[in-house]
């Protein structure tokens, strides 16, 4: 079975073109870059925790290597190879690995992006697919740059991608790449955990705070029908729910102006706060108070309410 | 468990030095490169297949690293980040994780790379641990090169590996930089599942078959000490046990010639054949007679004895 899959993957990833220089088949894939940067991320999508029975494969492979995209786009980066390692339990075979490996091409092809290397084990465990990407960037994008006076930007809408959002997102490559090349972007991050967690996470390492507004809350439908089944508000759904795979960043007040004007961009774009000064993350409720929010996320699993420094 | 994790690792990792730009931390870490060629492996080293009980969690962060590394080395390339992500069982919990971590720092420190990221989940099944490693190159050594004439080395001593080396071995990253720098090395690759199949691999890559010599074997003390407890010839052990994590090369017969007197190299290096026109992996026995030899090799704890595409 396992050379079976071998043997159809390296026909099936035969075809590779430069940046990629030798593919599938060797010790190390090579890539040959005219980029000075490059950036990395790996991630771990684990049966029972990160998908269930209920995603096919191809769902499985899309996944994982959308999340490394999303964080790829997180950095303003060009996608350019991803690495898939994984175990997979005996009985599902050769045929879902060939499933998961198309999924994986098809989450890559859009951006140009290629399968550049990976590794196989059959095991009698759930399925563990671990993908790493590598971009190229000029200028990466970092949490770290929120300064006070920035208006604080989503795009797309937030809460309830359990519901399906979480299996098939568009991760955010393109619209990162052209915000980047086109606006003074100060931070940006993508969403894997609920905006209240990551939002805090880039302001502590911005060393600032921020305050968001309710009624600009981009709610999505999903969270609102989730709403109707669990009694917990779709507000906070948007808020804390995990898997949005949506980008957060911040730019200067005239930059963002200029954005909202920019018919170019075709993915929604919200802005939804204003970076200050003073530490933590407050809410101005449609009422007019303010009041401090408690940063929500949902991480592998488990609800957690607190930043990591805090 | 985790974000107390994670605060450790953030201070553990928080002295980072370029390449790496960004570390720990954000969507990606960031590295700034001179060189323009890149090459990227990932490695899956699962509980119960890769490693049992017996390890301790710095063998296993060591045993991951080290796999990558010596896959970086086989390409003649310097290994320069290391990325990890683990879904480790909820039971072993933090402290196996800063273990794990300590044990992929022992790794890499004597290589000057860097753990430059990850990714970490608990759940209730057995320890994974996926690593990623990039190096940089001027010019890859693949696999794909050899060259009829072209004499057959191989570093250190074979076999029986199981009983103890396959945890803790030095990847050949210091050796294969010094051949790659000082000799026209032709094709190289790391033996990880046995030299025979990993040679019929090279050969196969190459368009070329080889034979080699019963009598120049490099047989390890530990496949003599194997073959004693379970009655299979120590030579069987050096041909055919995996993990062994030396170096396979072919270079010109003059190359080959110089470096044996070369005093510079620590390693042992041991001429075992040549490379020929004639396909096949062949051996010459110690009474002069030559005869196919079957590819075998251990993969994930399945014997298998033919190469991908015969």
């Amino acid at each position: 079975m396992e050379d079976e899959f071998l043997r159809w993957i390296y026909k099936r990833m035969s075809k590779f073109k430069p940046p990629l220089l030798v593919g599938v088949g060797d010790d190390c894939a090579v890539l040959g870059l005219k980029e000075k940067k490059i950036v990395v991320t790996t991630d771990a999508i684990l049966e029972g925790v990160h998908f269930d029975f209920k995603a096919s494969p191809e769902d499985v492979g899309y996944k994982s290597a959308a999340v490394s995209l999303s964080d790829i786009a997180a950095m303003g980066a060009k996608p350019v190879a991803l690495f898939a390692a994984s175990a997979l339990t005996f009985k599902y075979g050769g045929k879902y690995a060939r499933r998961m490996v198309e999924g994986i091409i098809e989450a890559l092809e859009p951006f140009g992006a290629q399968l550049a290397g990976g590794d196989y084990t059959l095991w009698s465990h759930p399925v563990v697919i671990v993908t790493t990407a590598v971009g190229t960037v000029e200028k990466p994008l970092l949490r770290s740059g929120a300064k006070p006076n920035d208006l604080i930007c989503v795009t797309g809408t937030l809460g309830g991608s359990i519901l399906g959002k979480h299996l098939r997102f568009t991760p955010r490559v393109n619209e990162a790449l052209y915000l980047s090349q086109n606006y003074k972007i100060n931070a940006m991050m993508d969403i894997s955990d609920g905006l209240s967690l990551d939002l805090s996470r880039m302001m502590e390492a911005s060393k600032t705070g921020c305050v968001i507004y309710e009624e600009r809350i981009p709610v999505s439908s999903a969270a609102v029908e989730l709403a109707k089944k669990d009694g917990v508000s779709p507000l906070k759904h948007a808020l804390s729910d995990g898997e949005d795979f949506e980008l957060i960043f911040t730019l200067p007040k005239k930059e963002a102006e200029r954005l909202l004007k920019d018919s170019r961009i075709e993915t929604q774009v919200t802005v939804i706060g204003e970076v200050q000064r003073k530490k933590g993350i407050w809410i101005r409720r449609n009422n007019g108070i303010k009041e401090r929010l408690k940063p929500e996320g949902y991480i592998h699993g488990k609800t957690v309410y607190k930043p990591l420094k805090e």
